[in-house]
């Protein structure tokens, strides 16, 4: 038996601003930041679990308060009950009448548990010796849906069709884990597209990402419609008419302004449009999807939770299924939200432009790959080439693929030391910059 | 010239769980609690700005925090620019490119940015020497629509819309206003109704409600069938056919539950069922309105902003808007979802369980009253007789009624000494709590 003893937690930053990584219509100038939170134990086995919320800066502290609000339900708790049934674990934390009212399930008290609950994911799965996506890929349909909160899905997925969706996918599991570990999983690039780049910049990158093995690629659009026109028409021209381009509005854009301008740029081919107004939006979505046809639509990343997911799909509003690792409620929701993208027939292609997302998110989508869907087909994961030498077990692309992980856990750890250098305000790093070092 | 010299931020939070009030199918032992601010400024004219996150307990600390965290922005800064176009100061607050990242426009940073433009608005009535209701009924339609934020409105409400339905009410102004001051606002009540009551209080309540002049009870349900029934039952044998009971699941429901929930009270006469299910599904909002006709369905209090009151009018998924004072961004927000109700012919009902809502939201419907839809029929503001006392100008509710407030400001002050006795944790009442005296 061993208990939880501390939830640490640590206001990380990067600078990313300085360099305009990461600029886009909506996010002139983010530092790539963490609300991070380790859960250790008294089990002396020197594993703990490691979760955070992603940020953009300023407000990472209050992501942090509510980690800490979270302490209570945690901290001298029995480890392995809390793990054994995470389902429970989830529906615990999420369930708590009075930290409810600050969402319900969504913002940063849900980012906040989807943090902590993603670091107890990685602690079993390091206890298990296994890394998540294959940890999960062998949970039975059962153990599976057992994760998984219906309340609110039920019009759309039920339980029992939870199960048949998982059922059919159990013969080919072990083939699926094998093909993983050999060959990884398909991945497009941002890298080349943020908004603040020179047209210099997007076409060196644009040319090094197809030479790198990609076949799709993503823009970001929104600001100007000439420079968008200029841009795409560029990165068209630089990378053939084979390699898909995405692109991507931050939620900029009217409904009708979303329709207009996407058909401004559909003779440079843009594969989907990601994001095209409020995520909120589901009637929205579905209206610029009709409008935008043959382009497709993409959203998720900011979709609060699997209501407004299970929305999209019932409304046809979108192609692809953007799950995030640390928006919504962790490990479980996503689960869930895989279920009914599998459910409706729709690929998912996880969002991972921040710090640690595209760690977390390649499990969720090998998961899926193993477990539930059981095809790779017009599924891509997002990579984005910043700081994973942040982490302990960084991704690995390379010639356009995610290889499968094998260390055990989530990939979601950072070192020590980046997490002491970084930490805001009084890490050396910022203790530099905010000296004029900068 | 004046600047702001602080945000003064008070965890505070009232023991309510120990007498039940408040309790409801999801709540099950709330304590109101705000998190608290005031704005004050270097103006030597002893006025100061307050508004509050309101919530249920657990988790307060959190709001604290994200109120915190807009001192950067506000503190230092010239008032009278900030108070003179409230519509800038709104955008530049929910607008912060990184601090958007934590919603967007959703959960505890929203509801901070909320508590701070409200905290502004009531400084600028105060210093205006008017009670907010009839500060915003003056304004003319060009001001009132430059307080509002149309992003993602527009597919629904354009800006020349919202001008036409603020200058066809403004002919009537003036005499709406002496209406008000004479003889109030239509109240309901829901202090019979929270479902830890025994029977006994319950029929109790509900005779003292008819007897005070209310035509407009409230009864939690969702718990229980059969005790639903039986509630309902007896609250209808109580205050005979004539008196409308709404009825409020809290989010309780699945779509096929809450459709067959509500046809079973159907024989009972409920007027509306509020919250049949999650507060983000428009879609399964607009099945149940279908599915249990003719009761109406009313929501709101949990909506998280305009663009989801937008969906919910599109989708014709409701029958009254519930807008609350402290969730979607402040005053502003609310400006635009009062307009939305009227282009759509929605009444506005307010939400107003728990503390200080009664205060604030009886401006936002008296400035519809006076200044949008120009119409108090099916309207009625909630009505809850708790923690009043604690502020400097309680709501004055009777025979059915809400006074219009004619104070100066947005009645959203507290007492000093509530704010000190009942701060979390080292207030006295709290003190006396944690040492066991209860």
């Amino acid at each position: 038996m061993s208990r939880i003893t501390a939830l640490r937690t640590v206001d990380v930053r990067f600078p990313t601003s300085l360099s305009l990584d990461g600029s886009d219509a909506m996010n002139a100038d983010p530092d790539y930041s963490a609300a991070y939170v380790v859960v250790d134990t008294d089990a002396g086995d020197d594993l703990s679990g490691h979760g955070f919320v992603f940020t953009i800066g300023r407000g990472n502290e209050v992501a942090v308060a509510a980690i800490r609000a979270l302490e209570p339900a945690l901290v001298g708790k029995e480890v392995e009950p809390l793990l054994t049934d995470l389902g429970a674990t989830s529906a615990a934390l999420i369930g708590d009448s009075q930290l409810r009212w600050l969402g319900p399930e969504k913002g940063v008290m849900h980012m906040a548990i989807s943090a902590v609950l993603n670091a107890l994911w990685d602690l079993r799965a390091k206890r298990a010796g296994l890394p998540l996506w294959q940890l999960l890929g062998r949970l039975s349909p059962e153990e599976l849906v057992d994760l998984v909160d219906f309340r609110y899905l039920s019009d759309a997925l039920t339980r029992e069709e939870a199960l048949e969706i998982l059922r059919a996918a159990e013969p080919g599991r072990a083939e699926r884990e094998v093909q993983l570990l050999r060959s990884g999983y398909p991945a497009y690039t941002t890298t080349p597209g943020w908004l603040g780049y020179s047209d210099e910049k997007l076409a060196r990158l644009a040319t090094e990402a197809v030479a790198d093995g990609f076949t799709q690629i993503k823009l970001k659009v929104g600001a100007d419609l000439q420079d968008d026109i200029r841009r795409m028409t560029l990165a068209r021209k630089t990378v053939g008419p084979d390699i898909r381009i995405a692109i991507d509005a931050n939620q900029r854009w009217d409904i009708e302004d979303a329709i207009a301008w996407t058909r401004a740029l559909a003779p440079t081919d843009p594969y989907w449009i990601e994001e095209p107004t409020s995520p909120d939006d589901v009637l929205g979505h579905a209206r610029i999807r009709k409008g935008v046809h043959p382009v497709k639509v993409a959203t998720g990343e900011h979709a609060q939770n699997r209501v407004i997911f299970k929305q999209l799909l019932q409304a046809e509003a979108i192609d692809f299924v953007q799950l995030d690792a640390a928006r919504v409620g962790g490990v479980n929701e996503n689960i869930a939200i895989v279920l009914l993208a599998a459910k409706f027939g729709k690929p998912v292609c996880p969002h991972a432009g921040g710090v640690g997302l595209c760690e977390m998110v390649q499990h969720l989508s090998m998961f899926d790959f193993v477990a539930v869907s059981g095809s790779m087909e017009d599924r891509v994961i997002e990579y984005v080439d910043h700081l994973h030498e942040m982490f302990v077990t960084p991704t690995v692309v390379s010639q356009g693929r995610y290889a499968a992980p094998t260390a055990a856990g989530f990939s979601s750890e950072m070192h020590e030391k980046a997490l002491h250098d970084y930490e805001f305000p009084d890490g050396s790093v910022w203790a530099e910059i905010n000296s004029g070092g900068n």
